[in-house]
């Protein structure tokens, strides 16, 4: 099956870029490990590793901003993830509230970052008492 | 200075998601360190850590496919990085030849895969005698 053939790194991680499939932006990166990528494919709701809590994510559990997974490429090396997905409730991906993780552009050629994403919720309200 | 925030993992690297700034279709992933990061700043063309070669990779120098930089941004958590670029010479992020690393589309739920991708060259062509 050519589930199998795809590579999980030393930690039995592989990489996740996630596509808003409407707009194309760029929202997230994450990890899944194998257990986590079944569970996305059998849901369709993207499911990670959370590797700082060590166990399976549900991204939006808790926000309600859950991912629905409309299509999944590979890269030519299977070792890379890509997932096209449409964002539920508020729409943000991130969890300091924006749509995207990507927010910050870095400035050329100095490095600077400055904030050009649109934020759709304030974190304090979502996640208080949680 | 902004860009000395940005957090390198503990090989020092960071993960570089590559988008083409004309379709926004995701084309690349791949790694860069402190050193290639400067470099692709400095020089406005992506150059990458290349961890199986061990050393700094200006992406296409072999194929003639650079990928010219216009736009940087970094994610929340300052440990990823997304480059919107401008493909060169035949436009082939990938070195299969096709346009995008992610040219395969894993099928839902039975996780077969599937070519979707455009093939602009024949890497038997274009690496041959290098």
């Amino acid at each position: 099956m050519a589930i199998n053939t795809i590579k999980f790194d030393e930690k039995g991680l592989i990489p996740a870029i996630v596509q808003d499939a409407d707009t194309d932006d760029v929202v997230m990166f994450a990890w899944m490990n194998k257990e986590s990528f079944k569970k996305t494919l059998e849901t369709g709701v993207m499911t990670y590793w959370s590797r700082s809590r060590q166990k399976l994510w549900i991204k939006g559990e808790t926000s309600g901003n859950t991912q629905k997974v409309l299509d999944v490429y590979i890269d030519c090396d299977a070792d890379c993830l890509l997932f096209k997905v449409e964002p539920q409730g508020l729409g943000a991906a991130c969890h300091k509230g924006y749509r995207s993780c990507f927010f910050r552009k870095v400035s050329l050629p100095d490095g600077a970052f400055s904030v050009v994403g649109e934020r759709v919720f304030d974190p304090e309200d979502v996640y208080k008492n949680k």
